[in-house]
């Protein structure tokens, strides 16, 4: 079975000086997310997605995945996400299988295309951001008042549970807090929007209220996790490192507070404010 | 037209106090990339991709793309890269269309599924490796005996060079270097793939021995940026960041000279060897 963490055998060099030793990787393997109807009707099974992912939280990647990428449009639409059983041995554990309700439509063509850029949307920012406006039926409320060191306190809260990365040094986390700044849930991977997907996917089975809830990401926010975040109707997201030019723009069309470059007791507002520290 | 940087105005909050200030942003738009032969037929035309870019360099993304996706064999397969001319206002530098030589058969059943898992070689680490090691027709030789500061000297020269990181703290980069640990190539993005992509264009371009060359990127080293290299031909990879597991079996397997953590003094070689500094 795929795993979060491996063990490998490495030769580590320090001022000239080599030796060898242990070492821990992070795990990532290839997970492919199927679309059917009832437990076991291949007929209408669509293979939707394969990400590169670090294992472990599988169904909840699934789950974040479909509501994050507008597929569903709430957790009811999804009967149960399972690991695939039918697939051969060395795929075990790779493969889980999204039993939608009866109600909802099998429609490849539609989840097949580019959800930002499709041939009848355009190509372009403008068109990028109408196509997460037609995802998003929510309206996202402002955050409102806070203090700054509310906002200062999340990164050592995060790091503080972040086991994988103690132990690699190298995978991508996001965190979900409440309002007061207490920890929800934590999830980390090789890829940056599988965390927040994770995250999503696991606030919506512990049925979180995700309108009340802050997203921290330890990396950059671009567009495709501002995308993420808008959709699933969090209001507030943190960024560690810089947010891009149309994660901005979308943030502040769509009505989210955006923060970048959250460190130590700064950091940058660039969509939305926090009551009186608005510009 | 799309621009690499862009200006706004933010809120910056330090230990509590807030002002205003002029910031720049990294810039992302959509890049499509289209398919077909001769400069003006629109029947075979093909839409291959969209991915979220950085503008700039768009025809050598272009070209680092198909290359390093196995998608064509050689550079002598396209014929020119150009920016379609045929598109909408707002959509002008945001698509560019490769014009494939006529012996190149457009196959957009084998070009739109996902290169590292179909339905044919699995969903596991194992066949993720076999699909490249099919992409890949050329056997990497060892990088051969070389001293440690020759290595730890490379992230300072690429930070030197990078324009948009000094201007926006948020962008990832990938260099090119030849054996001597001189700079050849480097370019960055908002996507670390297209950061690599842009990178092996322009050595195509500028028809540099790439097989005579070590890349450096400004990350993690995933398994997709370690297939690039492989596919490319590059018998070299650095990271700044961690490898994942998988990344480094890639490696192991297909002769690829892994090192990550690459910091200071200080680096681990995760496959292959540098002379006498292997275990």
């Amino acid at each position: 079975m795929p795993a979060a963490v491996a063990n490998t055998r490495i030769t580590r060099v320090d001022a000239g000086a080599s030796s060898t030793a242990d070492d821990i990787l992070v795990g990532e393997e290839p997970l492919e997310i199927r679309l059917g109807h009832g437990p076991l009707d291949a007929r209408e099974e669509f293979r939707l997605s394969v990400t590169m992912r670090t294992p472990g939280s599988d169904e909840e990647l699934a789950l974040g995945f479909l509501f994050s990428e507008g597929i569903i449009a709430s957790q009811a639409e999804v009967v149960r996400i399972v690991p695939c059983e039918s697939v051969e041995q060395e795929e075990r554990g790779n493969v889980v299988r999204a039993e939608l309700d009866p109600s909802v439509v099998v429609d490849p063509q539609r989840w097949q295309r580019n959800f930002y850029a499709t041939s009848s949307c355009g190509v372009c920012g403008k068109s990028s951001i109408e196509a997460v406006r037609v995802q998003c039926d929510r309206t996202l409320r402002p955050w409102g008042r806070v203090r700054p060191d509310a906002i200062t306190a999340l990164p050592d809260r995060m790091r503080a549970a972040q086991t994988v990365f103690k132990h690699t040094g190298g995978v991508h986390a996001a965190a979900l807090f409440d309002r007061h700044g207490e920890l929800l849930v934590l999830r980390e991977d090789v890829g940056r929007h599988n965390a927040v997907d994770k995250v999503i996917g696991a606030a919506l089975r512990a049925h979180l209220p995700l309108a009340d809830c802050q997203l921290l990401v330890s990396g950059r926010a671009g567009f495709e996790l501002v995308q993420k975040c808008v959709v699933a109707g969090i209001p507030l997201m943190a960024a560690v490192g810089a947010p891009s030019s149309l994660a901005v723009k979308l943030a502040q069309e769509l009505g989210l507070t955006l923060i970048g470059f959250l460190r130590g007791t700064r950091f940058n507002i660039y969509a939305g404010s926090l009551g009186s520290h608005s510009p």
